[in-house]
């Protein structure tokens, strides 16, 4: 059987381009035991695989050249050498940008579509959702009463951080491109307010949404952004670096945030999370969450672009914020 | 009586000079009720004064133009008009930049020239001790075996937190200007390592010194030394942000660290501290430091400059590093 793969062929400077991608088809592998063959179904697009990207280790290590490119994704089994999971289950894992993929059994999860559509375990119930879960609530620790904001709002991190932070008793403010998207912030997901930096002067329009300042700010694209907030952060106000897509296409260097020292004069913190640490409560979050969707208090919303073949542009739509919603490529 | 004040004339733009500052003599007012009238015997000067000078709220109020310099002072009482504190009792206070200072009894605290000299009031037993002991321990959480980076660390901030950090376990690296500093650090206050910038590639000197990588970072000059040790964190490393001496002066804006996405990588944390959040707990702090300072397990060291006509020439000594230990006026 052949298999369609997209593998990493050079490392970008600056946005990936086509180059940068090989397509292959390649001979699908016999399973060894305990093996499963995976087709995929949904692979998730994220801001991440701009850093796998990269050259050296960040919190995990780079794609080589030549591999086929790292994605989460969600697919059905056709093949099992597993006695636990069988041909038809829906499994969760790290397949990659391919049609199939031959994994070991232990390195996925089922899911069930019963509760969710496939798509979905990529979005709200996959790391997207645990991130905004676990950054939100173990590092940004939000209490009734408090403001917080987010950037990257409409995404598939910041919208689960926006509205668990207004289960919490929070004034919710969201950051988005576009006067479509901060719609949708405010008429369907019920942030308080929210800001559309590429028409709005955000200092003034943040001044005007937060009149008693910042307690909690969660953090998905750094910059000018994450500048302009610390000039307005409260009193012992958490800052949760969760990612800075703002930056990751640079050719120049990061830009730091130049306004740090209102830490010291707030006495403030930044901290930086990864959602892999909290791997072992995955399932209680999920939970969690699943329950709030049904109960109409988390939505969710994907962003389904068709087919191996446009996998290059789809991931451009994350750096340009054209995406609504989580990312995902549908493998015909 | 005649008393010699230094009033602050204009805001610099950089570092302060003479044109800052207007010397006067004007007569000592007469006491109301509980009020003290101090001989001010030691002035206590400090990077914070910098940003005292500049217009704009900070943690506190800046010195409103034409007003007499704020700065921490201890002195002895020469009259009195409150029953608990006696003409000849020497109290620590923040009396400013002047000879006399007439102020309110329950601004001052009494000191006890037979526990330490007085000067150390304004040092390991006053501001800068305080900051160094709840920064570290209370910010940092030092643990036996993990390796602390202080900058500044000849200083009477640094010293008093590198030699702390022994105390509790640490492998300690101090970053400081000069070989004679350097040799201090290690030779007399016990430290493990000292790194000279402004001879040495800090960066490459980390490296050797703490091999493990950093997993606290007691910052005290901000700038390139801040954004260098952000790429040596280890996992979950926290990050003292106590000030900023290599920024005070800035005429562009400040560098905010570039590396501070090795926040998120590293699961890492930076967070700013102002001492005064920690009144309560002083006497507490300053009767464990009495204690280490009589064992002989903590050193301080006062640097003294004389006349209150050196003091516009004393402050720049802090900006260019030329003091070694605390500075600190004496006023003859």
């Amino acid at each position: 059987m052949l298999n369609k793969q997209v593998l990493l062929k050079s490392r970008p400077n600056g946005l990936p381009n086509e180059n940068n991608w090989q397509f292959v088809e390649s001979e699908v592998a016999e399973l060894e035991a305990n093996q499963l063959l995976v087709k995929v179904e949904y692979i998730s697009l994220d801001p991440a695989m701009r850093g796998w990207m990269n050259e050296g280790k960040s919190y995990i290590e780079p794609v080589k050249l030549g591999e086929v490119m790292r994605a989460g994704t969600v697919g059905k089994v056709v093949k099992s050498t597993h006695k636990d999971i069988q041909v038809g289950d829906n499994v969760y894992g790290h397949c990659g940008v391919q049609e199939y993929a031959v994994v070991p059994a232990k390195s996925v999860h089922k899911v069930d579509p019963n509760i969710a559509p496939l798509e979905r375990y990529l979005g709200v119930l996959g790391m997207p959702g645990m991130t905004g879960y676990f950054g939100l609530l173990n590092t940004g620790k939000p209490e009734a009463g408090e403001t917080l904001v987010v950037s990257g709002a409409a995404g598939a991190v910041g919208s689960v951080v926006g509205q668990i932070a207004k289960l919490k008793g929070c004034r919710v403010v969201g950051i988005a491109g576009g006067p479509e998207k901060c719609d949708y912030l405010v008429h369907e997901l019920g942030f308080d307010a929210a800001i559309d930096y590429k028409n709005q002067d955000v200092k003034s329009a943040l001044k005007q949404a937060c009149p008693k300042g910042i307690d909690i700010y969660f953090d998905n694209v750094g910059g000018e952004i994450l500048d302009t907030v610390l000039t307005q952060i409260r009193m012992k106000a958490r800052i949760v670096i969760c990612g800075a897509i703002s930056q990751y296409n640079n050719t120049t260097p990061v830009k730091g945030p130049a306004n740090y020292l209102s830490l010291l004069v707030n006495r403030a913190k930044m901290e930086g999370i990864v959602v892999f640490d909290n791997a072992a409560s995955y399932p209680q979050a999920a939970m969690e969450m699943a329950g709030w969707i049904s109960q109409g208090k988390l939505k969710a919303k994907e962003h389904v672009v068709e087919g191996l073949e446009n996998f290059p542009n789809a991931l451009l739509m994350l750096f340009n914020g054209e995406n609504k919603g989580k990312l995902v490529l549908k493998i015909i």
